[in-house]
C-alpha cells in the first residue's frame, strides 16, 4: 500500500476540524523548509534538516511569545534558556541529527546576523533526535550549505512528512517515522484560533503503540518478531498558534504536547530526549522596543479548547509521520514501515473502522 | 450491580503483577488512615482527609527521598518547597477538601511536635480537590480530631476506595469519584521493586473517559445527558516504591503519572490542580544526621520498568476510585456511579471482554 | 537610642529616590494590615500576621501578574503552583509564624468566599518565619479573628516595621528582626514606575550581616558574644510594582530580590526558607474574563532599571526591619535590637559617614 | 603595576583557605585546558576556547553529579537538559564565544565518539559569552583543531587566568575580564573537602563593582569617563567539589553562585547570560551501570560551610578575572585593565587595607 496520512486511511483522531493543510503552515506566517541527505558513498547518509521559519523569516526582529516543557531530558534543544528567562521566540527553530545540532546552531547565527546585523549576538533554537542507526552519524554528513537551502526552500502550505528533513533516519515505535505534522482550528464567539504541531518521532516501543486507543503494537508484536521492541530515541514536538497568548500560556500549550505523545503510547523513557516547545504568533514583541508594548491575551479560563486541539495535533503529527514514511534500509540495517494494510484490519477488529 | 475494583470485572491494565493488596500500602511501611464525615444536618457533610504515614509513622526522624510534579497548578499542595530543595519527604501526607488544607496542615504541625520534638519546625504536606457540589464546603465541616482520628487509623494491607476520607464527595469525568489505589511489583535481577500509587481523582470531561484505551465516555454520554461533561476539578496522585531511587529520579516517577491520568482522559484543564508526588523508602536519611549518608541507587537506565509500572499504576488506580465510588446525593444534587454493566457492554463492543 | 528607619540614620542605600512613604504601600492600591500579639499570659506569645491586600481588597476579582522565586526552601509559601501555572495573583498574600501558615490560609479561604462568592474556590498565598525562639509557638496563638482584624486595619500610607504583624517574633542576623519595607521611583521617558519590598525577616549569622558594604557583622561580633552567631530562619520577600509587567517578567523581579538580600549578608543557608514573590499591578486580568485581554508590557530590555531598583529596596527593607525592631524578651530568653550607635560608629570608621 | 591575582595585592576574600593552586584544579581529577587565539589577520582574533575535563577526562564512562542555576538567561548553554533530568555531567565542560558554541559542541561529541565508543550519542556542555567588541566575532575563528588543542593540554594544576581561552576578549565591570578561579577549603570532623570555581566573566555595570563591599566601581568612575558604564555580556560559572553531594545538592552549590556574583556587582541584567553548573566528584555513578550503585551524601545541614565557600571562590574567581586581565586593544576599540594601584588606594581610603 502506498503511504497515506492517517486521515487518508479513515482514521480521524479527536472532534477539531483541521486547518487546510492539517500541517503547521496552517498558523499564519509559518514557513518549513527540508533538506534531506540519502546517499550510500562514501558513508551511508540518511539525515537532513528542518527548519521552521515564523512571522515569514522575520522572526529575529518581530519576536513572538514562546514556552517549553522538558518531559525527558535524555536530548538537546538550544536556546531555551532565553526562552524561560524572557518567554521570546526570536530565532528560527532546527531540528537535526543529535550529533551537528552545534552546525546548525551556528550556522543560523551566521544567517540571523546577515539578515538582521542590529543584532549582536543571537541564541537559536535546534533540537535533535538520534538517527545512528540508519545514518552513519559519525560522518557529519551535514554541511553549512543544506542549512541555508532548507531555509531558502522553506516555503507555507503542503509539509514533506516522513522520511525528510531532520526526520530522514528516525524509527518510531520500531517502524519507521520521521516528520509528522497536523493542525486544528478551534472557535471562541466570532473568532478561530488554529494550532498546530509539527514533530520529529524517534521514539518509542512496540508493544505501547496505540491508535485512537486500539493497542496497534501489541497486535502488530504478536504478528511480528518481538526483536523491534526496543525503546531507542526521542521526540521533538513543535507546537503552534496564532492565538494571542503570554508566555505562561505557551509553557502551558508545550506541556499539553506529552498527552498527544501519550496517546500514541510515548512514556518518557530514560534514554528519550522529549523537548517541546510551543511558540504564539498572536502578540508582536518587536526586538529592542523603547515603548510600553500594546499586547492582546486569551483568559486562561478559555484556554481548555486549545489544550485539547493541541493534544488531538500532536497525536495525529505522530501518527503521520509513521503512516508517511517509508521502509528504509540503512547504515545498521532496514527499517520497516508501519503496514497501512494490518493497522487497517486491527482498527477493523477492534471496532473503530 | 454492587461496586467491584476494577481487575473484579475482569478488566486489566498492563502488564506487570500487582502487590497483595493492589494498594499503595503493597509499599512496606506504607499505611493509609482515612475519615469519613457523610452527615446531613445542620449543614450537608460529604467530605474527610485521607493520610499517608511512610515508615510506619516514622518519617519525621527517618527520612525518605521525594519529588513532585505539576501538570496543572490549580490547586494547593503544601510542603513543596522543602521537596524541591532538599530532596526529602520529611512529613506524613494529607489529602483532604481544598478550603481545610490549612487545618489539616497545622494539625499535622501540632501532632509532629508531640511525636517528635526535637523538631522545631515542620512544613508537611497536604493537598486538596474541591468537594463543593456534593459538599457544603463553606461549612469548613472537618476538625482537628476529624484529622488525628485518621493518623491513629492508618493501617497497613487494605484501603478503601470510592467514597472515603479526602475523596467522600470528589466527582471524575462526570460520575462519582474519590480515592483509589493500585500497585504493581517489577523484578530486576533477583530483586522485587513495588510501585504504588493512591489518588483523590476530581477532574475530567466525561466525553474524554477512556478505559484501557476504549472510549467509554462518548459511549456513555451518547446514552446519557451531555450536562454531565463538564469539566470540574482536580487530581492528586501520589506514587511510592520502595526503589532506591535518589530525589531525581523520583521527580521523574512523579512526572510519569500524567501518562496514567491521560491514558484515562486527563488534560490538565484550566480549573484543574493536578498536583503529583512520589517517595522512595529505598534509601534512609536521618534527620539532623552528623555524618556521611549511605545511600543506594538504582541506575537510571534500569527506570523504564518503574516508569511503565507508575503509569499502570495511576491508571488503574484512577479506575478503582471510579468503579468503586457508590452514587452520592449531596449538596447541589446527586452525582451517578459509573454504571458498571454499561462499561462491560462497552469494553464487550470494542472487543476487550 | 531611639528605633529610626535606615535613611534616618543617615545612611542612604542605592541611588533610586523613594516613594511618598518609602513603602510598600507606595504602590498604588496596596494595603498593609498587621496584628500583633504581645502576651506572656497563660503562655508567652511574641507572633502575628501581616496581610497584604492588592487592588484595594479586590484582587479576588481584579487579578494581577505575578512570579515567585525559591533561594532557598526550608519554608512554606502556599499559593505558589497556581501562580506559577497562570501567573496570576488572585489573592491577598499573608505572613505569619511557622506554626499557623494553615489557620491563615483558610481564613483567607473564608473570608474571600465572603467577599465574592461567585468565586468557588480559592488559593490564598500564606508565607511563614519560624519564632519559636522568641515565641511559644505551640500554643497556637493566632486565632480567626486576629487574622480577620488584619484584613481590616489594612491600609494605604504608613507601614509599621520591626517587632509588629507576623514579624512580631523575629529575628535576623542574630539580632531582632522582624517586618520591613521601603520603595523606589523610576523613571523612563515621561512615565515614572514605583517599585517597593516588604520583608519578613527572621534569617542569617551575625558574622555575614553588611550595611552597604561595611562588614557590621564582623565588627559587631568582635565586640560582643560570638553566641549571636547562629543561622535561625528565613525571610520573605514580597516585592510589589505598578509597572505594566507580564508574568515572566516578575518571575525575573522576585528573583532579583536574591541580590538585595545578598547585600546585606544572606547566603540562603539550609535552614532557611527563603521565598520571594513579585506582583505587578499594571496589568488588569478580571476573573471569569470571556473575551480578549488588553495588556501592556514594558520591553524587557528596559527592565534593568527595575532590578536595580528591586534590589535596592530589599537592601533597605531588611535593613529598616532590623533598625527598627526593638529589644525583645520572649520564650527561650532576650533578643537584643541592633546597637544603632555602633552600628553609626562602624560606618564611620570604614569612611561612610 | 604588572598583574597580579587579588590575595598577591593583599586582599582577601572571606575566612576559609584555598586550596593548593586556589584553582578549579584544586578538586582532584580536575583538569583545565585553553586554546587561546590572539591576532589581528586577514581578521580580528580575540577568542578561544577553555575545556573543564572531569575525572581525569573519563568523564564519559565515570559520571559525576551535577547541578544547575539559571540567574539570568539571556545565554546559552548546552546539555542542561539531561542533568536537569538525570542529575549527572557526562561530558566534559567548555566554555567559548557566543557564535561558536555550535562547532564547540560538535567537536566534543566526535571527541567523546573516540573517547568512548560504546556511548552512542553525546550531550556536552559548552557555554558562551559575547567578546565581539574586542573580537571581530563574525569571523568564526575558531576551528575543530582549537578545541582538540584544549582538550589536549588540559592539565592539573595551576590555571591560567586573564586574556586566555574563553575569555580571551571579554569584559568585566567596564575593564578587561576573562578567566578566573579560585578554591577553597572545608572540614568536617576528619574530613576536608575542597570547593572550587571557575568563570568566564563578562558581565556588569561600573558602578556596582564592589571588592570586598568597598564600591571600587563608583570610585573608579569618579575618577574616570562615564562611558565604561554600559551592561554588556554574561557570566558563566562552574562550581566543583570532592564532596559527595547528590544532584539536589549540586543544585544549592549552583544557585549559591548567585551571592558570590552579586558580592563582586552582578545584577543579572536583561542582556546577561548568567548560567551555573555545580559538579560533585564525590560519588562514582558508572555508564550504563546494571546493579545498586552505592554512594554517599554529605546531610543536608552540614552544607553551609560548603555554600559560603562556594560564595568566597565564586567572588574571588571573578575578582581574579578582573586583577590578571590585561589591557587589549581589539575589534572596536581597547579595553582597560583594572588599575591595580587605583584599587589598592581605594581600598585603603576605605580602611580595608
Amino acid at each position: 500500500m502506498n503511504r497515506k496520512r492517517l486521515r487518508d486511511l479513515g482514521i480521524t483522531i479527536g472532534k477539531f476540524p483541521t486547518g487546510k493543510f492539517n500541517a503547521l503552515t496552517d498558523v499564519a506566517g509559518v514557513r518549513v523548509g527540508q533538506t534531506t541527505l540519502i546517499y550510500d558513498k562514501p558513508r551511508i547518509a540518511r539525515t537532513g534538516v528542518t527548519v521552521i521559519l515564523p512571522r515569514d523569516g522575520d522572526i529575529w526582529r518581530d519576536h513572538c511569545f514562546a514556552g517549553t516543557h522538558r518531559f525527558n531530558g535524555n536530548g538537546e534543544m538550544t536556546g531555551v534558556a532565553w526562552i524561560q528567562e524572557s518567554g521570546l521566540l526570536t530565532t528560527p527553530i532546527a531540528i537535526t541529527n543529535t550529533h551537528q545540532v552545534g552546525l546548525v546552531r551556528d550556522v543560523l547565527v551566521e544567517y540571523g546576523r546577515a539578515q538582521a546585523d542590529a543584532l549582536p549576538w543571537l541564541l537559536p533554537v535546534v533540537a535533535e533526535t538520534y538517527d545512528g542507526i540508519l545514518n552513519d552519524i559519525d560522518a557529519f554528513h551535514l554541511k553549512r550549505e543544506h542549512v541555508l537551502a532548507a531555509i531558502e526552500n522553506a516555503r507555507a502550505g503542503v509539509v514533506a512528512e516522513g522520511n525528510v528533513g531532520g526526520g530522514t533516519g528516525m524509527r518510531c515505535h520500531g517502524f519507521k517515522g520521521g516528520i509528522g505534522t497536523s493542525s486544528r482550528v478551534v472557535s471562541h464567539n466570532a473568532q478561530a484560533f488554529t494550532v498546530a504541531a509539527l514533530v520529529q518521532a524517534n521514539y518509542g516501543k512496540t508493544e505501547f503503540l496505540r491508535v485512537d486507543g486500539v493497542p496497534v503494537g501489541r497486535e502488530l508484536l504478536a504478528q511480528r518478531a518481538a526483536a523491534l521492541n526496543r525503546e531507542q530515541g526521542s521526540i521533538i514536538i513543535i507546537v503552534a498558534t496564532d492565538a494571542p497568548l503570554i508566555p505562561t500560556q505557551c509553557e502551558r500549550l508545550a506541556q499539553r504536547a506529552t498527552i498527544g505523545l501519550a496517546n500514541v503510547g510515548g512514556h518518557g523513557h530514560n534514554s528519550s530526549g522529549d523537548l517541546f516547545l510551543a511558540f504564539a504568533t498572536g502578540n508582536h514583541i518587536p526586538h529592542a522596543a523603547r515603548d510600553l508594548i500594546a499586547l492582546q491575551m486569551l483568559p486562561h479560563n478559555l484556554l481548555d479548547d486549545l489544550f485539547d486541539a493541541t493534544i488531538e495535533a500532536v497525536e495525529e503529527s505522530i501518527l503521520n509521520a509513521l503512516t508517511m514514511a517509508e521502509t528504509m534500509r540503512g547504515f545498521q540495517g532496514t527499517c520497516e514501515a508501519l503496514p497501512l494494510d494490518a493497522v487497517i484490519e486491527i482498527m477493523k477488529k477492534y471496532q473503530r473502522l
